[in-house]
């Protein structure tokens, strides 16, 4: 006994020792340091003065901006006590802490080296435009306006950048409250279930809000600037149906940063998660997150650069390019129906982001400790105390969206259109609310899709990946349908709200389904707190392993680990039914800025033309290629961590005995190299093949007397992108979703149980789940809509 | 030893026993035996007048039509002496003959089950087309040309049943001969592996020549009865350039035959393999084929039934579609150009698929024995001898395509037109050069991807699986680049060959592509031959191996399944890209069809519209879900497989000391009942998807005030479906070739060799991509086309 302890405490040191060799720099960027530096006093009178000048601003462009402002500048401090209440919370013990901070030191490593390399891409690529927009053709609007080619190039570069800025922003807020709260929820662990939860979600909830926050906040104070600067809607100048269009860089610089960020990311942990599990689980038979994992920090650091980082931006850019998106299709709309006051269409998607940071916040204080309802029995299910948020927050997303569409839709040419945009929300809100149940019917053990899977483990790997391969490829089905329904009973409901255009033809059809989209992410924020909440509880279970704490603490991780699993399911399918719906509004978008481009209409798009078909057939490639790259990367890095995790066993041979410490460091750099090289190439793919494409049909078209043909080819192309984009999601995401919980169903003792040949088939099965449901099918999302807001900004250069 | 050779002698006895449990009922269908009753100088008679009967039917079309009856016939015969050749080959010894019998006696057994349920649906498919023709509008055309609602509908249905029935007979060619070829390869094999190869091809190339001539015989009999029928041409009935419209039930009915011929055979064989390699080489360490496996001889079965019979079944199909779909096109071109002899460009392809037969016939001589040249040696690479057969038709195949574009294509209008389409057909059969080389190099061992397949084996079953998923997901995009450039530039051919329309509008462009297809698919019959080769190679060693064969005889057999197994991955590459192209045809056709039944110009699938987009929506997910259900169809019958194989391991423990024979009757059985269980669902959804949505979004049109909706979205979804049901099939495709492959270059001793970690995991990864391979991946081929043809046949419904 003695001596087990004194080894213990000889490992302890030598633990300490290694985790050392882990922490590098300091974790706090230089901004922040600055800041840091500054008197508090001095920062608290430069934010009023800021905020003063925001508000100045928003006050010119239109009182609902300012409505806009408030309920932002409330959000982010609700989101400052929240953090604050986060943070309150203790640190646990020094074995807790120590691993927690050389966990956050790999992850804090890592996205300083990750985001380094993504702005200087994102530098050139801002000069790339810059030089695109310098030498186009300006549109007749832009001439009649007086907006030079200059001004206009400044203006799309400088919200690209604006927009990479954010979305940079967002990942590391994501990253940086996960980092502190999965010890603190560890900690709470050892006192209540219930205290471990709370802190988990409202972690969660900090990143979320001010997620949202930004988005809304990003897109306002853009649109108001650009307002006063241009002297919109003053006589002669730029009219104010137009001005969304010049947010489209907002998006493109969004979408790419959270693109680049979930490849890397998702490379990052998937490859530390497979490479751990195919050693450790596998050929060693050890426990997931065993401290003798040499891979076993990598994995927890993957966590948060995987899922927080990268999941906060993507959400970020989902919410920013369905708002301008939006903001596109109700000014298109209002100038059509020559609506008098057209701010209402426009700013709309502004207003129900702000309810929903309203709402959501809600949702995330309704999930209390036990402190003040001592009755709650500790071992309540935290799945529905999760959904019962869930129920409020949309209860009130409906309230709140049917008085939106009251206050900003309604208008004296056809006063009864509010009320079919709010059931175009209602709508969106059912589809949400569809998806998140699909997903949960597929990827739940509590349902029978995944019990077969399991069944399917107990006859060989084999069977358990063909069952696995069918179960994904058939749960596209469902929300296909239901998307469907969603897009043509959205677009009939705007189509019949009686608003029309001077020929007196209905025009609502398009603006229905972006305000069923809207709907759809009115509760964006609390589904995001579900999202962030997931990788939390993982990263806590782990660290709860790794210090070794007794069986009770770690069944209370285990609890909020497998909810995490699911949240995390459900919310995938949230995200892609969002990018869904927002595609379809930004290919609208796009036609319209062809045609004003073009100064011809751009209506429609002729797949029965051998060019346009070509490029939806290249389309769809352009998507299964993607996702080949994305899956190969994790591959290829899984199997050099498996290399490096085979070497250390042989080479420290007392680590299974606990008598030598494994260098956890050099995995967490394998990784993160590996994964920084693998990230450019699929990532390139995506923002380079849209613009070859059209470049190479454009000139096609020039020769064989085809006008527009590069634009033709390129909304075919968006569009075939996008539906095959959306079924490979939802295949990638559900299968790799069961393969995962059908392995969790056999470790509750089914079939065998831990170590039977079942469970060893459902372990195969869930690594190849990884990186399709946390690599390749997340990267889709945000591929989608950045093939959408790409070939938006580069429409100047396919025609 | 002498212990050891009674009991040999014994498990001899048994072993015969056994087998004549799986022998059933006589194998030759009812037809053949009363053919046989009759005096064969009354059959010559009947034959005789049978032809004269065809040919004056012929003659009275067009000569173009004798010389196609001429070429065919000539073919049928030199087929008749491929068989007589091949059935002159000795069965080899008992033991051999014995198995085979085994073999003949489960497929043809199952082969009636599967066509007994098949024809049921044909027919009851049949009365649901005649009422909706009955009950249909009719054309313009046909009411100028006094073709009545009746006529019309006996046409299409007795069109539908003898096209069904002749791909019945394309099925039942390819399993006869391969079932009585196999065991006069393994018998060949104890003597010369030149021999043996011989007759595989030879055996292979009877099915291929009787599969095309039976598919321009059928179509050119149709054509010409019809003309002669309805005295086409005369003044006031209908024009020429309308007749091959009435021959789109044919190619409906073959590909509904081939679907669920695919279907059953494809989940018969990979059911039985993946079943008896789970149990049999992972689980017990058995090699494959061992007679000790209970699976397999429904093993061997399968590769009569799902190979043999379904591929004969689909190329009959393929070549049909695409033969019906460029005379419709070419009619229609040649009446918008008004061409004074339409029939050149009608019968072109006709001309083009006689020729083939010629050209395959003489690669198929080109393949040769040692007799006549004692110098060769024997070991010589059987894939380099089947390579250059192929160069040799493919170079005579250049030369006869340009002498029938000169021959039939050459009009005053446009002297220079023939030379456009001769460089349209040189594209065509330059793609499926390409197209073989891609498959070539992602499922050959001899290149780098399958070697880095092999690699990730090493790391294990999970890496393994990534890295075989991520390689088909990669190699879609050559193929689909390749198919893109054929597509635009055979188009651009066609659009300038100076063949206008009234309005001096190029118009040649569709037709172009057309030309491009059958240049294409002008190798066809050597192709299939060296696709049947494959199951009749595999069948072979399988018996080798079931009879405890030398050593050396074994490696013969195993050198050509190993050839086999390339050139069927090869020839799946050649059959997806005449498919896509077909496909592109058929959509044209549709549309044309759609306008005349419209009565109203239909040019144009706008997928800007939302309820388009939807349908393309559908059409993807329908090729999921398809796979989806042809991939789990597969995976539960395994699992019964693997139940009923582990069971009689444990209720006969004398079977792995050969003490006890395994009972191989019951897994037939087994699989034969679940394969015909299971194609119903995914074969019924691919039938009624196509009509369900038309209808409905042809009601929803009535209702929305959108005319043609339902057509419109029907095309769209065809669209959509058939770049997915490409990309989803080149995907499985390559990916199962390619996890086979790297199986077997690890079994050549790589990494390991035989009995590693690594060769566990590729055996996984093989089972993984038997499905895919042979399942899902070919129903998709078909599926492609019967969408296009259901389509074509149900327009009539949409509007």
């Amino acid at each position: 006994m003695m001596e087990e302890d004194m080894e213990n405490g000889r490992s302890y040191q030598e633990r300490r020792r290694t985790f050392a060799t882990v922490r590098s720099r300091s974790s706090v960027p230089l901004v922040f340091r600055m800041l840091m530096r500054i008197n508090p006093r001095a920062l608290i009178i430069l934010f009023l003065l800021a905020f003063s000048g925001v508000l100045y601003v928003g006050a010119s462009t239109s009182p609902i901006v300012v409505f806009v402002f408030c309920i932002c500048t409330l959000s982010l401090f609700f989101s400052l006590y929240l953090t604050k209440w986060v943070l309150a919370k203790d640190e646990g013990p020094p074995e807790m802490s120590e691993i927690s901070d050389a966990i956050r030191d790999g992850a804090e490593g890592f996205f300083r080296t990750q985001y380094g390399t993504i702005s200087k891409m994102a530098f050139i690529l801002a000069f790339v435009i810059l030089g695109i927009y310098l030498f186009r053709t300006t549109t007749p609007q832009q001439e009649a306006s007086g907006l030079g080619r200059a001004t206009s190039a400044y203006i799309t570069v400088a919200s690209f950048l604006l927009g990479a800025l954010c979305s940079g922003i967002a990942g590391f807020v994501g990253m940086w409250v996960s980092v502190r709260a999965n010890v603190r929820v560890s900690s709470a662990a050892r006192r209540s279930a219930r205290e471990a939860l709370q802190i988990a979600v409202r972690a969660g909830g900090f990143s979320a809000i001010v997620v949202v926050c930004m988005a809304v906040f990003g897109v306002a104070i853009l649109y108001s600037t650009f307002y006063v600067w241009l002297g919109v809607d003053s006589p002669g100048s730029m009219k104010v149906t137009d001005l969304p269009l010049l947010l489209v860089g907002y998006g493109f610089g969004a979408s790419f940063v959270a693109l680049f960020a979930q490849l890397g990311g998702g490379i990052f942990t998937k490859a530390a998660d497979v490479g751990a599990d195919l050693v450790g689980k596998i050929e060693q038979g050890i426990p997931e997150d065993d401290p003798r994992n040499p891979a076993v920090i990598a994995d927890l650091v993957g966590d948060n650069v995987g899922d927080c980082a990268a999941r906060g931006a993507d959400l970020f850019e989902s919410i920013a390019a369905e708002i301008i998106s939006a903001m596109i299709l109700g000014g298109t709309m209002a100038k059509r129906c020559k609506i008098e006051d057209p701010s209402g269409f426009i700013l709309f998607p502004l207003v129900v982001h702000s309810f929903d940071l309203v709402v959501s916040s809600v949702g995330i204080l309704s999930i209390r400790g036990t402190r003040d309802s001592g009755i709650i029995s500790p071992i309540e299910d935290p799945m529905t105390i999760m959904q019962k948020g869930y129920s409020i927050t949309i209860m009130l997303a409906v309230v709140t969206f049917g008085v939106s569409t009251r206050w900003l839709l309604y208008t004296e040419q056809a006063p009864s259109a509010w009320l079919n945009f709010a059931l175009c929300g209602l709508v969106g809100i059912i589809t949400a609310y569809a998806f998140v149940w699909i997903s949960k019917y597929y990827t739940d053990y509590k349902h029978e899709p995944v019990r077969l899977l399991a069944l399917s483990s107990s006859t060989g790997h084999g069977t358990n990946i063909i069952a696995g391969v069918s179960l994904g490829l058939e749960s596209t089905a469902l929300p296909v349908l239901v998307i469907s329904v969603a897009i043509i009973s959205a677009f009939w409901l705007g189509q019949t709200s009686g608003l029309v255009d001077e020929s007196g033809n209905p025009t609502g059809g398009l603006f229905g389904t972006a305000v069923a989209t809207m709907g759809m992410l009115s509760t964006a924020g609390y589904v995001l707190t579900m999202d962030m909440f997931g990788p939390i509880a993982d990263n806590a279970g782990g660290i709860v392993e790794m210090s070794q704490q007794p069986e009770s603490v770690r069944e209370i991780t285990d609890v909020l680990d497998a909810v995490g699993n699911t949240t995390k399911a459900t919310t995938k399918g949230f995200a892609i039914g969002s990018a869904a719906l927002a595609s379809f509004l930004l290919f609208s978008a796009y036609m319209d800025e062809v045609a004003a481009f073009a100064q011809s209409p751009f209506k429609e798009v002729d797949i029965a033309i051998p060019e346009v078909f070509v490029g939806g057939l290249l389309g769809s490639m352009l998507i299964f290629l993607f996702s080949a790259w994305a899956c190969s990367a994790v591959g290829k890095t899984a199997q050099e961590v498996v290399n490096e995790v085979r070497r250390q066993f042989i080479e420290r041979p007392g680590i299974m005995d606990y008598k030598e410490k494994p260098d956890y460091g050099r995995c967490v750099a394998i990784v993160a190299s590996a994964s920084l090289r693998e990230m450019i190439k699929p990532g390139a793919l995506a923002i380079i093949s849209p613009m070859a494409v059209g470049v190479i049909f454009r000139i096609l078209g020039h020769y064989t007397g085809q006008p527009l043909l590069g634009a033709k080819v390129v909304a075919a192309m968006l569009m075939f992108a996008t539906v095959s984009g959306i079924l490979m999601a939802l295949f990638l995401n559900t299968a790799g979703g069961a393969w995962d919980n059908a392995k969790k169903y056999i470790e509750t003792g089914a079939l065998g149980g831990k170590g039977s040949e079942a469970h060893k088939a459902a372990i195969t099965g869930d690594t190849v789940g990884d990186p399709f449901k946390d690599t390749a099918g997340p990267s889709l999302h945000v591929l989608i809509k950045m093939l959408a807001t790409i070939t938006l900004v580069m429409a100047p250069i396919f025609l």
